[in-house]
């Protein structure tokens, strides 16, 4: 039994423009795998579409961009002969390591199973070190 | 300088399908949003497109039965008069808790500071409680 109030202070902690925005902008095809292989220290356009399978270099671009008009991903030219691209990422686009880690854990963690296997034996489960 | 082992190296660990999967199931439009509502107790069909911005009737229900094909999320229906239908988040939704999480996180640090303010003081910002 809720009171009116209790309503819209649950309804104001379950809604976040903030979060949305960010779960939507790391979810979008193509950005989580592109942020954990820049986390991963690929830094180069060619290098970024071998890692993720079916990558295309036009998808590849796009995303790269919305990335660093988001103050993500910074794109570095080297003045070499040829010269050299390298994408990094910015402090804000490194903080997202927490983000990216706590994702692989949960996809190791559930994902990663026999197939399934959807019911995870959570109360036997060894959680040991780490 | 890489060889060609540690560049092989780097891109499996760079790609994981399994994160892959889950970073795109999270952050299809308006998951993200409604893994959040579910999380914070929200559980009824017209609690979540109330709490949601911008969530239609159509959208939402697209997302709960992606989410229940997943095992995230558990439809129940009580035999109440009228019938009363509440979704709940599984255990391996509920294990998605740590990424909202991170992501909310991020979010607050990152996305909610004042327009234009891109570069982050990350050496001198108060990191004290919590």
């Amino acid at each position: 039994m809720q009171t009116a109030s209790d309503h819209s202070q649950l309804e104001s902690e379950a809604f976040c423009p903030h979060y949305h925005k960010a779960v939507e902008l790391i979810g979008r095809r193509w950005t989580g795998a592109i942020l954990r292989a820049l986390l991963s220290g690929v830094d180069r356009f060619s290098d970024l579409t071998e890692t993720v399978p079916g990558l295309s270099d036009r998808m590849l671009s796009e995303r790269l961009e919305e990335l660093e008009a988001e103050g993500i991903v910074h794109r570095n030219v080297k003045p070499e002969i040829p010269v050299r691209i390298e994408y990094q990422l910015t402090a804000r686009g490194y903080a997202l390591g927490a983000v990216i880690q706590a994702v692989s854990q949960w996809a190791e963690e559930w994902l990663a199973q026999a197939p399934g296997h959807s019911h995870h034996p959570t109360a036997t489960s060894p959680s040991s070190d780490h």
